[in-house]
């Protein structure tokens, strides 16, 4: 049994991240390959209810440093139960986020510094990486017009906080594809979901080769 | 305005620490020191949402990392909100554990290693350490009679676990008080709450001193 592959999908809000990891699943089906699509903050019961926290959080909010320890225990219940047995078994994971947003949100526009993010992964989840991570880069213009476009224009405690901050995020994503140009494709998210999919399907090509 | 002096009190369960937690903080008060009695894990509104995950887990229950990530969170929470603004304006906190309940727990008994849960409450906490931790030691055998006594022998998530994990609790806590001596006051907890309580007040006498 071949392990499957593990693919994250990054970005800001609105880069259409959920939408295509539903079409590369689908693409991946259509070839023979079982594929788990998945999120993060959640996936599995547990990490589901940690998400709850962490989007409607009780009292005041949460601080920065005990935001980071909620996104990695929830992600380490993640990896624990539903990403590491799908590999196993061979089917491919897809997820709509992992370790890379909470480097970006957490660890840079957040404040508690990479390292300590990176620390975090390491002692929850044993440091595993996605096999591709893709970045969806879209412009801030075309993002603010998709959120208004929402339901009700619905905000969260994270995705509702200052321009400045999602600019931090965007700057830091691309920065972690720069300095890590084997783990990472940049995908241009601009134009219809079909024409994005096409970019993202040619961007895992090489991982796909060998299953066929 | 001096800063005032934290204490953890420590023990596996049914040690009496709730009880002599607010003991120690009305004696306290009778001397004019304001004291906040507080526990872990909880103390803040956040932290007490954490508690409810761990001691209710959803689904089969959490992996030792995730777990010890949660704790760290809570503590996190509850060191930036109720701890630390107490301490700085002149007030003493007592609290129902902290974390060498996290070292003994999830770092011993628990299996992801001492150095991870510090290295955790580096990063979630800035490594806050009481000014002195109380451990309250009673035999096992007194212990299984109190917690029979409880309302209806109840028992939570990590409560209810096995006799040879708790056994290594108190193992743990035993070797942190003789690693740390200066740290440590180690009470004999057989006896009425009064007797308990006299030997605590005896313990931390030094700390008073000055505030009187």
């Amino acid at each position: 049994m071949t392990r499957g592959r593990f693919i994250a999908l990054e970005g800001g809000e609105g880069t259409g991240k959920s939408t295509q990891a539903r079409l590369l699943a689908e693409a991946l089906s259509t070839r023979g390959i079982e594929c788990v699509v998945t999120r993060e903050p959640g996936g599995t019961e547990g990490a589901e209810a940690i998400r709850r926290l962490l989007l409607d959080p009780p009292g005041d909010g949460w601080g920065p440093r005990a935001e980071a320890l909620l996104f990695a225990a929830a992600r380490s219940d993640h990896v624990e139960k539903l990403i590491l047995p799908a590999l196993e078994r061979g089917a491919w994971v897809v997820s709509d986020r992992f370790l890379d947003s909470s480097r970006a949100y957490q660890g840079g526009a957040g404040g508690i510094g990479d390292q300590a993010v990176r620390t975090l992964h390491d002692i929850g989840s044993g440091g595993l990486r996605p096999d591709l991570t893709v970045l969806i880069e879209v412009e801030p213009a075309t993002i603010a017009e998709r959120l208004a476009d929402r339901d009700g224009n619905r905000s969260d405690a994270i995705g509702g906080r200052s321009a400045q901050y999602h600019a931090d995020v965007a700057a830091s994503f691309k920065r972690f594809a720069a300095e890590d140009p084997g783990g990472f494709a940049v995908v241009d998210g601009e134009g219809t979901p079909d024409e994005v999919h096409s970019r993202i399907l040619e961007a895992i090509e090489p991982l796909i080769g060998g299953e066929l």
